[in-house]
């Protein structure tokens, strides 16, 4: 962002003599309070500065962090998600596989009678491809991820927090489920969407695209 | 972000009655100009509302936008580049597999002398792996995608351009390098670093970090 000439004096100010009062700094400027309102709403709503009441202003090295985070954080799965490959736990590896360049994805998941049973990814693939198992009499069941070992998002949880479970617990997609109740208590995951790195990265060039 | 009330007012005034001039919105809000200067410095700056000198306000909706693209572009390659995973074009696909497992990446580059020749990813080796072949007899240079069908960044690229490229050419990981002059006028690449949809998503979360 470009700051005017005016803002990045008062930000040297600042930094230089913190606390200064708004007065002081009109006074150094050689302007009004007046004049100087807009530069410092500006200034403390990037973050650069911080207002304290009675005490003045003070620099805060954390620009423009909040706007984003805001920003990010208004952003919900919803928005971002997309399609889901699912699979039955029965279909054997290959065919897993298969469908899986079809749909041209990193992971299928899989469900079990419209429940979430568990997750399959390139990698998962490709080490039980090089290692000698006859891949079509191996059912995709035996080499998933199982649920509960499965990292899921909610529909309604933000963009942000979806990209921190990916980073954090080092995977590629995400499922968003739902929550059923079956027979009285029983939970069910009905998987509605998932979101993967992919999906992040569009969403950060569209932030990026100016109109 | 949270806008003030009156900053809410302002944009609604704005939207029903545009263009709308400092002096109108001042009257209808029953406050003086000067006070409604910090308002409508930040409404313009964060791109919700336009000014147009002699005409007044108009209510232009991208809101944020100039800000974010501004930020994610001042975020160089080099700031977010990780160490490429690297290998000669004679080695056998099965040991550029076990090279990918134990660097746990998901595109392995590929080196003549030096010169950045080709890559192969985890799609990629899948594919050979379920086709049949004897993949302890096949090169990787074989399989790979080869020099000059690699979308290449540079160090000085912006994390924006960079996050493009990965969306339009629908790749995982972009090999970031500089060029040598070798035998007076022939061109080399230097794989110095690569950035994958990884690396997009930790920026993601990065900025979206609050301290």
């Amino acid at each position: 962002m470009k700051l005017s000439d005016r803002q990045e004096k008062i930000i040297d100010l600042v930094r230089v003599g913190q606390p200064v009062t708004s007065v002081a700094l009109a006074d150094k400027l050689g302007v009004t309070r007046a004049a100087l309102r807009a530069d410092l709403a500006i200034l403390t709503m990037i973050g650069t500065l911080d207002a304290r009441p009675k005490v003045g202003y003070v620099y805060s090295d954390k620009p423009k962090r909040n706007l984003l985070l805001d920003y990010i954080s208004d952003i919900k799965v919803s928005e971002i998600m997309s399609k889901p490959a699912v699979i039955s736990e029965s279909t054997m590896v290959y065919d897993a596989i298969v469908y899986l360049f079809l749909n041209d994805v990193g992971t299928v998941f899989v469900e079990n009678n419209g429940n979430l049973v568990g997750a399959a990814s390139r990698k998962d693939f490709l080490k039980i491809s090089i290692g000698g198992t006859d891949i079509h009499k191996v059912p995709v069941g035996i080499i998933m991820t199982r649920m509960p070992n499965i990292i899921c998002g909610r529909a309604d949880d933000s963009a942000y927090e979806i990209a921190s479970k990916i980073i954090e617990h080092e995977i590629d997609s995400i499922p968003i489920v739902e929550t059923l109740k079956v027979d009285g208590d029983k939970e069910q995951y009905k998987i509605i969407g998932k979101v993967s790195k992919t999906n992040i990265t569009k969403l950060f060039v569209k932030m990026g695209k100016s109109k």
